[in-house]
């Protein structure tokens, strides 16, 4: 058989050092954060029985029909790689009883990690992405939905994002949502032949949806259209007006976007989303996180009413913004240690040398290809050494080792013991003389 | 439609938070200390092409045959979850061409994340299972299986572990193990139809493996059989005694089991295992980690001749082993700040107060739950708060608040001004009554 050169399934990327450092730092400054506002890390399995996405995102979803990596198992299992975050954490909500009297409530939760969508990838859409999201259970309070929002503005602004907008929306109760389904198709149906075959489709199943449509001649047709703000009950009101206070007391800048949707059925109340303006991403502006408030979806899958709220964050836009905008992001740590070893005799020792380096908490290095000393030292250049060690022979014999800071050039001859046994007050020493 | 409560599938958990900050300790342990190593972490995809494993791990395996997440995508790719994670990263290695001239030598990478095998779930063994792991690729030197197998014992050290033990053994290069093949071949022919009905089978296609079986009758005869040590060509030898040099340097405590095999064919000279005595996972010594140096991988999927050597570790197996010889572990840290906000007209002001104290990088927590004081109190007592600030329509008017100290029961009536301006003064205040 020839050979032949293997590749990532497509829609797919390999995470290199130099990106993984940067993630694991967004993903850190994530915990650091949400932590603050005590919301815990939740892990729940890659893949679910297909029932709880179809249950939550609504058998006729194109996520459902057309995206879902599903399949069966070998015990012929349906199962599907999770399309987003939001059912699996419902369902371990549910499973783990974590509605119970003993539980703080709120609960609040997030997660990081991979989802899977079939999709046409393009920039910043792959077929495994990665998300981070938040979830919270059990409270009905406008303040909760005001914190939700102002905790993604903070981790956005914590990553060196300025240029940032809120926009929200409230699609009210059921009734302000049935008021209004009534005052859309009214107002459409005089329309219908202009409208997209698939907003036809869409009017009478789910008007909202129209709002949404990418279709030109629908946004135009829809930009006249009633507002559902002036359909919401007077409970809604009270809660919509309230959450902009909220957001007005916390200064956030936040503009009312009443054409705003979002895809998911269960959405009602507050829906938002955090968009940024930097050109980067496109033109005007686009969307980097979005969420809401949402009900029905802890009793869909077995569970007690309970009402969540929450947001997701796509991890692949919002790398490529943080590039594209030079955001401060982690570079590869230079090492604390190269130990150049001259000869065969001296090889265990350097061995030696590097494990009780590392065992004080420095990074060290080594060689493992037979190098000569100037590719060692080539070696500790490329990795940025601030201090090299050179052990040859005749230091191995007298017990003495070389001391190099690469940055000043600075040598020294200093006693092998003192490397195992006092190897910071070697170092501590060195920034003295650069003091 | 009735409720229904949907479950997990078989062989996979959900990590709850307490969980979840237990496993994300560990999982920075391994990326501290593995960065002193200069191994840096690599992501793969979770799903490869099918060919990937099938060429890897080889098309007969067990794992590729019985145990793997195969199916086909929307658009019929043969795809796999992963059941390990060195071919992904070997992939990674050749498609990304980090044998290219400019990359650092030894490549050193780690990953971890979640794995996927269709096995009988037991404890400590699961569906989704998780390794951390660990890929040196591009040199011979035994300095480096020796330095590979430190990191692990020293990774198993810093969680806590105490009574480790490393095995070794040598499994030669492609003569050695011919040579020894026909010794094995020619000691067990004559008990052939003694041998369990797999060994029969393997005798000829893979006699190593027959020291690898589990049934008694074939332990008993494999007991006697000659040991591959015997059969190193020279240069094996050489190898082999050199590693044990450097793991002597080291004062690495190491057993030599020339017994073992381990199952990948792909692997080559130096393999080894750290075991556990701890009787929380069982009578006797137990594998908690497992790795070695091997051939061909890189070759199978597309790249240049280039060998490598890496372990795995189980982290189900590692966290039940942590949690049952109760080794240092995270708890849930205390939050910092619980503000007690009384009667409606303060509720903004509360909303203020905690995103104020977040800013300041404290954690703190409010009510959105219209709970009366009491109740508020109860879950600042529940989330073990250092300090509750209390904030009713009286302390509003006056523009003052009430600090109180759980932990002694301090209490005195602060500016609220100077909660939002110079918050760490009063908790340095605070600090300083204590002492």
């Amino acid at each position: 058989m020839g050979k032949k050169a293997f590749q990532k399934p497509k829609g797919t990327a390999d995470l290199l050092p130099s990106d993984s450092l940067k993630w694991h730092y967004v993903e850190e400054t994530a915990r650091l954060l949400f932590s603050d506002y005590q919301y815990h890390e939740i892990r729940t399995p890659l893949f679910e029985n297909y029932e709880i996405f179809s249950r939550s995102a609504g058998d006729t979803s194109d996520v459902v029909t057309k995206e879902m990596y599903d399949f069966y198992d070998k015990g012929n299992r349906h199962i599907a790689l999770r399309p987003e975050g939001t059912a699996g954490v419902v369902r371990a909500y549910v499973e783990n009883k974590l509605y119970a009297p003993e539980e703080v409530k709120p609960y609040k939760a997030f997660y990081i990690g991979p989802m899977f969508r079939y999709e046409r990838p393009q920039a910043g859409r792959m077929r495994q992405f990665h998300q981070i999201g938040v979830e919270a259970f059990g409270s009905e309070s406008p303040a909760l939905d005001a914190e939700v929002i102002a905790m993604a503005v903070d981790f956005f602004q914590m990553l060196g994002l300025t240029d940032l907008k809120v926009a929200i929306n409230s699609l009210g109760d059921a009734t302000s949502r049935a008021n209004y389904r009534q005052a859309l198709i009214d107002y459409l149906e005089p329309h219908l032949t202009e409208l997209s075959s698939d907003s036809q489709i869409r009017l009478y199943k789910n008007p909202l949806r129209v709002l949404d449509s990418k279709d030109e001649k629908d946004q135009a047709l829809v930009a006249n259209a009633p507002s559902i703000l002036a359909y919401l009950t007077p409970d809604a009101k009270t809660r919509w007006e309230k959450l902009q206070a909220y957001l007005d007391a916390l200064g956030l800048d936040y503009e009312i976007d009443s054409s705003m949707v979002r895809g998911l059925d269960y959405y009602n109340h507050t829906i938002f989303e955090i968009m940024t303006n930097m050109q980067e991403l496109g033109r005007g502006w686009t969307t980097i996180s979005g969420g809401g408030r949402y009900n029905g979806l802890v009793e869909a899958l077995g569970g007690p009413k309970t009402s969540g709220i929450g947001f997701a964050i796509g991890l692949e836009r919002l790398m490529l913004l943080l590039e594209s905008v030079q955001a401060p992001l982690p570079e590869a740590e230079p090492i604390d240690f190269y130990v150049v070893n001259i000869g065969e005799e001296t090889d265990i020792e350097a061995l030696k040398l590097v494990q009780a380096i590392r065992s004080y908490g420095y990074s060290a290095e080594r060689d493992y290809l037979d190098r000569k000393p100037k590719g060692q030292f080539k070696a500790a250049d490329r990795l940025h050494a601030r201090f090299v060690l050179t052990l040859g022979p005749d230091e191995l014999e007298k017990q003495q080792i070389n001391l190099k800071k690469l940055e000043t050039g600075d040598e020294q001859k200093v006693e092998l013991l003192k490397v195992y046994t006092a190897l910071p007050d070697l170092v501590e020493m060195e920034k003295g003389v650069e003091n």
